[in-house]
C-alpha cells in the first residue's frame, strides 16, 4: 500500500508520465484557481448557491490537500535519505513540503476557528498551490535555468531599456507636460514614465498620449526606435528560455 | 471524359500546381467566404437587391458544390483504392469528402425545404468550406506538423505564459480592484484577467487599465518583464512552422 | 563637361558612395517630401506667406527635376548602349527615366496651363519622386529580392494568418453580435473583421472590444494563441529582407 | 590613502565588479534620478515637508560628487598618462570628467548665487549623471558598438520603414482626410503620419483610427503587412546588440 502510494504520489519514482492520482491533485488545483477566480466575481458571490458551492469546494480542496500531505509524509520514508525522525525533519522543511503546508495549513486553522475561509490573505496563500503543480512540469525549474543562463545579459538589456523609458519619460514631460497644452497626464515625470512604459511595451492604452506636434513628433521617433530596444529584455529571456529547453530535450531530460 | 476530369479535379493527379477546375473551385469558395461576410451586414442585407443576389449567388453555389461532390465520387474510381462499392464507401468516409458534403448539403435541404438558406447554424456550416481550399494548399497541413513537433515546447510555454496572466490579474485585483478607486473593472479576477490578457499580449484596447499609482508600478513591472513570456508560446509555434516549411521545401515536398 | 556631369549624375559610374549632385537630388527630394506633407497642413496652407512658401518651392523643384531629367538623357550617351536615336528611346523608356518624367512633368503641365501645381492627383504623382531615390539605395532593391526569395512561404504564412483572422471574426460576429449586447461594431462580419485584424496584430485602438464574459473569454483565448500566427509573415518577410541584405554585404555588392 | 582611494574610483583598477565606493555613487545615482521624478510631482513638490526633503537631498548629492570630481582628479595621477599639469588638463576634458563636472557645477552655482537649484534647464543637466554609471556598465559601450557594427543594415531598414509609414500615411489621408467622413485627425499628411506610426508600430493608442469602410480595409492590409517591415529596424539593433554582447562574453571582456 505505501509502495502504491509513493509510486502514484512521487514524480521521481516513475520513469515518464505522471500518474493517475498526480494527475488528479493537478487538476484540482487548477479547478481551485478557477473557483478562486470566481469566488471573487460579485455577481456571483452575492447569490447564495454559489456561495455554498463556493464553501463545499473550499472545504473539500482543504481536507483532500491535508490528506495529501500527511500521504506524502508517510510515504517519503521509503527514499532512505527521508527515513527517521531526521529525514522526516528533512523532508518537512524541503521547499515543496512547505508549499504544500501553505496549501491548505491557513484555511484549515481559519476553519477550525469558525471563520468563513474567505478572508483575503488566505485568498493569496493559495497561490502557493502553484507550486504544487510546478513540481509536475520540469521545465517551471527551466525557467530558473534560463533566468540564470542570461543574467548578464538580461541585467544589462533591462538598464538599458529602463533608461531608454527614463529618458523618454523626462522628454515627454518638457514637452507635453511644462510646454504644450499642460497635459494633466504629463504634468510629472512618474505620470510621463506610465505613458513611456506604455508606448515603449506598445501595449498603448490611450489613456494618455501626446496632442501637441512636437511632443507627437519626439513620440513618434521614441516608438520607432525605442521599441526593438524595450523589447530586448523579453526577447533575450524568451531565447535563453528556449535553448535551455532544447538543451533539456537533447540531455534527455524529462519535460 | 472521366480521366480528364480526374486529372482536372484530384491534386494529386498533377506533378505540380492546381489545375484550372480546382482554381475556379477556390476561387468560389473564397467569394463565397466574401459573400458570407458581406451578407451579415445590416446596411446590405435590408436592400432587396443586395439580398436577391445573396439568395441567388448561395444557390449558384450551392448546386455547383453539389455537381462537384458528385463527379469527385464518380471520379475516384479511377484510382484503385476506391474502386467498387467498399472502395466508394471509403472514399465518402474520407475527412475530405464529408467536408465537401458538409459545404452543401444542409444548406441544399433547407432550401428544398423551402427555407431561405440563411439560418444561423448554416452559415457556421460554410466555415467547413475551409477545407475544400485546404487540400489544395499542403501549408495547413503543415500547419499540424508544427505543432506535433513543438508540442511539449509549447505546451510549456504556454503554462508558463498562462500562470503570469493568472498571477498578474490576482495582484491588480488586490492593488486595484479591492484598494485603490475600487474600479469596477478590477472588481474580479476574472475582470482583472481581461485587463491581464489584453495588457501582456500588448494589444492594449484601453477600456481597462490600472490608475492608482500603485497599479500602475506593478503594470509597468508586469509589461516590461511579462511580455517576452507570453509572447513566447506564439514565438515557438511561429518558429517550428517556419522550420516545418524550410524542412519541406528542401525535401521537395508540394508547397 | 558632358564626362564630368555623367560621373555626377550616374551611380554605376562610381566605385562607391553617392556623388555630390545626386546628394543634392535626394535632399531635395526628401524635402519635397515634407512639403508635400506641411502644404496638407491646414493650419499652414491657408496662411498666405506658408502658401507662397509652398507655391515657391514646388516651381524650384519642378524646374530643378527637369534639368535635371534633360542632363541625364544629354550624359546617357556616354554609355554606349544608351548612343543614337534608339539608344536614346531605350534610355527613356526606362522604368527609371519614366520616374524621372512623372516626378516633375504632370505638375509642369499644369504650371503651364496656369494651375496652381496643387491638384490632388498631381500631388500623388510626386510620390514618384520615392523611386528617383531608390535609384541610389540599392537596399530598396534588396526588398524585390526578398519577396521573391520568401514569396512561397509568405503566401503560405499569409493564407494561415488571413484564415485566422476571418475565423476570429466570424466566432466574434456570433457571440457579441448576434448574441451578447449586440454591439453594433460586432453587427457584421465585415465590422468584426475589423476588431480581429486590430487585435491579431496587437495594434488594439480600442474602438472595438468585447464586452461579454463569453466574447472576452474566445477573445483572450485568440489573443494567445494568435498573435503569433498573424505576426508570422510579417516575421518571414523581415527575416528573409535581413539574409538578402547580409548576403549581399558578403557578396560585396554596394549597399 | 591615494592608492586606495585609486583602487576604489577607478574601475580599471580591479580585475572584476565594482568597488564599494562606486557602488555607493551608482546608488546615488540612481535615487537622485528618483528623487528627480519625484520632485516634479504637484502632489508632493507643493507639500512643505517633500520640498524641505528635496532640497535638503539636491544639496547633499552636488556636495558627495563636487568630492568625488576633485577625488578622481587627485588619484588620476597614479595613472602615468594623466601625471603632471598636462596629465591632469588631458584627464579633465575627458568626454567621462566633463559628464562629472556637469553633474553637479551648474546646480553649484546657481545654489552658491541663491537660486533654489530646481531651475528647469539644471534638471536636464541631471541626465549626464547618467554617464556616470555608464561606466560601470560596459554593455552602455556594447550599444555604439551594436550601432556601428549594423549601421548600413539599419540604415536601409529605417528608409524602408520610413517609407512604408509616410506612404500609409499618405493613402489614408487621401482615404480618410479627402473623402471618408472628413475626419479631423485626418486631415493633413503630418497627422496621418500620427495615425500611421501609432499603428504600425502596433502601440494603437486609439485617439485615431480609420472609421470609413474603404480606410479600415487600407488599415489593414498597413497593418497585416507593415508591421514586420516598421519592427525591422528595432530587430536588426537588437540582433546586433545582442551578437556585441556574446562577443565579448566569448572574449572575456568585463560584463
Amino acid at each position: 500500500m505505501q509502495r502504491w502510494l509513493y509510486q502514484q504520489l512521487v514524480p521521481e519514482a516513475r520513469a515518464s508520465g505522471i500518474s493517475l492520482l498526480n494527475l488528479i491533485i493537478v487538476g484540482l488545483v487548477l479547478l481551485s484557481f478557477l473557483f478562486l477566480a470566481l469566488e471573487t466575481e460579485p455577481t456571483l458571490n452575492t447569490k447564495p448557491e454559489w456561495a455554498r458551492l463556493f464553501a463545499v469546494f473550499n472545504v473539500t480542496v482543504v481536507i483532500i490537500f491535508a490528506v495529501e500531505y500527511v500521504a506524502r509524509i508517510w510515504v517519503a520514508g521509503i527514499d532512505p535519505q527521508y527515513r527517521g525522525l531526521g529525514g522526516q525533519l528533512k523532508y518537512v522543511t524541503r521547499f515543496y513540503s512547505v508549499a504544500d503546508l501553505m496549501a491548505f495549513l491557513p484555511e484549515l486553522v481559519v476553519m477550525l476557528m469558525g471563520g468563513g475561509g474567505s478572508l483575503l490573505v488566505l485568498r493569496v496563500l493559495r497561490l502557493a498551490r502553484l507550486i504544487k503543480i510546478a513540481r509536475f512540469i520540469p521545465a517551471f525549474d527551466a525557467l530558473g535555468a534560463a533566468l540564470r543562463r542570461s543574467s548578464s545579459q538580461l541585467l544589462t538589456s533591462l538598464a538599458v531599456a529602463l533608461t531608454l523609458v527614463y529618458v523618454s519619460a523626462v522628454l515627454l514631460y518638457f514637452v507635453e507636460g511644462l510646454g504644450g497644452h499642460h497635459q494633466e497626464e504629463f504634468a510629472s515625470i512618474p505620470r510621463a514614465l506610465w505613458w513611456a512604459v506604455a508606448t515603449l511595451t506598445t501595449v498603448g492604452y490611450g489613456d494618455v498620449y501626446p496632442v501637441t506636434p512636437l511632443g507627437r513628433f519626439f513620440s513618434a521617433i521614441i516608438a520607432i526606435a525605442g521599441i526593438g530596444v524595450v523589447a530586448l529584455p523579453a526577447g533575450v529571456f524568451a531565447s535563453a528560455f528556449s535553448d535551455e529547453l532544447k538543451e533539456r530535450r537533447e540531455r534527455g531530460t524529462r519535460l
